[in-house]
């Protein structure tokens, strides 16, 4: 048997768009000789398409291509694809893989395991399969699961998650064949070797090859990598799909390829997964260009560097907004950094703007508080935004996770923008990125990566002024945000406690910042944004 | 048996003030004789707890008051409260009902039917009860349940909307003398009547008493009325708590009073939720002072009246920040609005930043579109957020929910602020608001009322140019957002298809202003914030 493995890109809530992709695979999958052609989780639709789901609208839609498009392409090839089910008998909503062949629907299977935990909803949407059983296709069993339904292996986890096991039932109760599990699942650092991992444990435990097929795309904050996977019955991939971009292949099953493929997780997958994550947001929302605020800094350069790889330096309009405070250093830096990317820089001098604010606020007066940083940081903010109303450029903000947990960010100032690009990214990570950027190509000058970090909202200011080193910071927002650790445990590693008391405090007290920042790229496993949500007006005891 | 009703407001994350008020409502509950003592769901954490439901330390604690502070407390009186409780056996989270009573704990009920729909996502974080049972006391069986868990009535409904009915398990299997349930259940406009009416028809289906005990209190965008009930077992309502405020009674079983109670359902609730809601939100984030930009047009009236309400006039600013298209009328009336209040009102032109801006980014060239209307209203968030930053206000922004439905509102500028009061409120509904502040007592001036709706960006600049009348676009918005209605059923209502579809268009496109909106207070069935979620970069097909 020939499987077509399907990686594609759909835009959420388009369904005629998504039709039109998943239409054109199977024609090229007929081309190929494909017996099978497979298709991600929800992909008629787009994951995750949220309240959609609530959309009376969505669901004449989706049914009406699934009847008059999708159905009748199955004419000489088996078609699985997710979409989402409202059941006409009990008219609950499921996830679902549907299997068509010779003209019909041969076969639903729904998924069973709900993920409703971090950025996933899929209890607030969809009920949980009562029934897993098989498509059978030719002369194969096929054990059809969707994304989480996989993830609940006792063995590997060392203990069941959820109630059901649904590839156990499939393959040893239901006697599968093959194993195959259409997904939509999420890039995170350390997810891809985690999955091939799990996978290859699967395909191992069962004797089965195991055909994994995910969505690739960025779809608001979340990144899909695609890297859709084929293991043989031992375990071992014998077919990796691209990473970050769509992807298509025809494999025979049993496998005879000795060829085997190894899954990369380092800096590259993150500066990747931004990459996406710009170019599919801008495009999605139906823009082309990026505004960016360019200060000398490292988080700019590096949202410049990822933009341009993700529009074309054409695409890119870098904006450098000197005050009093800004040193030339700063200046000479970002023409440095502007010609090596071949982008256009602005400058637009903040001081008549500042002066004119003072004279009006503070009787002329300067009083270096933290009033008049702010407004430095949002007078930048307005001119970004101008330009993004006069000219159409999607303004990219440039903080990074660390400012962003401790606060040390101005709301509607620096954090203005349609989408934050190293939101998710620690500042020690954004070293790396440059390093990264620059093995590649020297495009970021070495003083911007050497200098020491500064806002420049007063004179001579370092961040180390009012943060502790980022090494040590970014160690204990880690453990505090992503590790969940308490005061306790984060001491007990080696901290000083009345700084890990500082540190927690101002996380806590700048949630109502984060609360109105823009969408944020996740490539972390706990990212601020719909994956995390903390109340604002709440005390620690 | 007297059983006391406490109906109080605790902080989210605050366990140990949280203990302090329900002890000291414990010691009145006995000072007046009272057999048994009731608390709201999760009364130990506060509602909703969201995200501090994974933090480790939380448990610790709770558990730690249970223990030395309730349990220790019942001596002599039994104790009914809410609190979050990990199974040490199977280590799942339950949101539990406890029972103490001569120093034991004598019962744990865990709710059943757990919301993960519109604000609520309690699928993210608790297992549902496996079991539903009764509490002994004396010669009582209560059937205690939580919140939601009362909201199952095939009867009422007409159909069952979860699988399990507990209440009817504990009344009718377990014959239960008398039915308590314990809430959190927050307010929104028809949700009084509505609980009001469920509860009776459920009191009269069993013949049993009910006491309903409700959280009160605002707690970031949700609104607790409190509004607690006892209904006989004819369904008669014989006590009603507080709305919008705390209270504490004792009633006797069998009750043989008769007085009964009416549940107010109008615009006197949506006005005193939005009263709780700021001075809550103010008072848990620690500030006790509000600024609000007036325009002299009738949101920010509104929202003067309602934080002078909340605030008192001292804690409130006003600030009038005309430029070259205000009106003359628009100052005398600001002036006149403020001098009604008693609030102060400062006066500052943003009209030499203008004209700076206008120089450094247009070569002072003056082209009225819309990078300069914005540019405006960002001027003016600014220099709002220069006040807070120096003097400690918290910005109350004033944008209503028909603006912030078709994104007819600046983000970074008039959207600026630490929470939303009107966001939840369609401008029809302003008005009504309006009209039942100056009932009260004539505090808006009437050309504030009377005149055209502007945003006074430019010249002679009215609402309905970009708008149709408010009447119109509420109806339309109100049957897409609120009601889930296509395009088609909208039409079909007698609206004109070009509009509707430029309205839902407006709607869709807006999406990402939404996204950077303050916390909005909830009160609606449908508001902008955790109970809505749409992607962003997704089109309509």
């Amino acid at each position: 048997m020939k499987i077509a493995v399907c990686q594609i890109n759909p835009i959420v809530g388009d369904v005629r768009h998504n039709t039109q992709l998943i239409c054109s695979f199977i024609e090229r999958a007929k081309g190929e000789g494909a017996d099978l052609v497979v298709f991600p989780e929800l992909a008629v639709l787009g994951y995750p398409p949220r309240d959609l789901l609530y959309r009376p609208e969505t669901f004449g839609l989706v049914e009406q291509v699934l009847n008059e498009e999708i159905q009748t392409r199955s004419q000489g090839i088996g078609v699985i694809l997710g979409a989402p089910v409202k059941d006409s008998f009990n008219r609950s909503l499921y996830n679902s893989a549907l299997f068509y062949r010779c003209g019909s629907l041969m076969g639903r299977q729904d998924k069973t395991l709900l993920p409703t935990y971090d950025v996933f909803d899929e209890r607030r949407y969809f009920s949980a399969a009562r029934e897993r059983g098989i498509f059978h296709f030719k002369s194969f069993k096929i054990g059809c699961s969707i994304c989480e339904d996989i993830w609940n292996d006792k063995d590997y986890w060392g203990e069941l998650r959820y109630e059901f096991d649904p590839v156990y039932e499939q393959a040893v109760e239901k006697g599968a064949d093959i194993i195959i599990n259409i997904a939509a699942s999420p890039y995170n650092f350390g997810k891809r070797s985690l999955r091939a991992d799990m996978l290859g444990a699967a395909a191992r435990k069962y004797g089965r090859a195991i055909v994994f097929v995910n969505q690739v795309g960025g779809n608001d904050e979340l990144v899909f990598d695609g890297s859709s996977l084929v293991l043989d019955s031992t375990g071992r991939i014998v077919w990796q799909g691209r990473s970050f971009e769509e992807d298509f292949t025809v494999i025979e099953f049993p496998n005879k390829s000795m060829s085997s493929f190894q899954v990369k997780e380092g800096i590259e997958c993150i500066y990747d997964a931004l990459v996406l994550g710009v170019r599919d947001y801008i495009r999605k929302v139906g823009l082309s260009k990026a505004v960016i605020g360019i200060s000398g800094g490292i988080d700019s350069a590096v949202v410049a560097a990822v933009a341009v790889d993700a529009l074309g330096s054409e695409n890119v309009l870098g904006v450098f907004m000197p005050s009093r405070y800004s040193s030339a250093q700063s200046l000479a830096d970002s023409r440095c950094l502007a010609r090596n990317l071949g982008i256009l820089l602005r400058e637009i001098s903040i001081e008549a703007v500042f002066d004119t604010f003072l004279k009006q606020l503070n009787n002329g007066k300067l009083l270096q508080d933290v009033a008049e940083e702010n407004l430095q940081a949002r007078i930048r903010g307005n001119i970004l935004m101008f330009i993004s109303n006069k000219e159409g450029h999607l303004v990219l903000s440039t903080g990074n996770k660390s400012e962003m947990a401790v606060g040390y960010t101005t709301l509607y100032g620096d954090m203005s923008g349609g989408l934050s690009v190293l939101g998710d990214v620690f500042k020690t990570t954004v070293y790396e990125l440059a390093h990264y950027i620059n093995r590649r190509k020297e495009v970021i000058p070495q003083s911007i990566i050497s200098k020491a970090p500064s806002a420049e909202l007063r004179p001579n200011q370092k961040d180390e002024d009012s943060l502790p080193p980022y090494a040590v910071l970014d160690s204990i927002l880690k453990a505090y945000i992503e590790e969940n650790m308490s005061l306790e445990k984060i001491v007990a590693q080696g901290f000083d406690e009345y700084l890990v008391k500082d540190v927690i405090n101002k996380v806590d007290r700048s949630e109502y910042k984060r609360k109105q920042a823009p969408i944020t790229l996740r490539v972390s496993a706990k990212a601020f944004g719909s994956g995390r949500r903390f109340p604002i007006a709440w005390r620690r005891p």
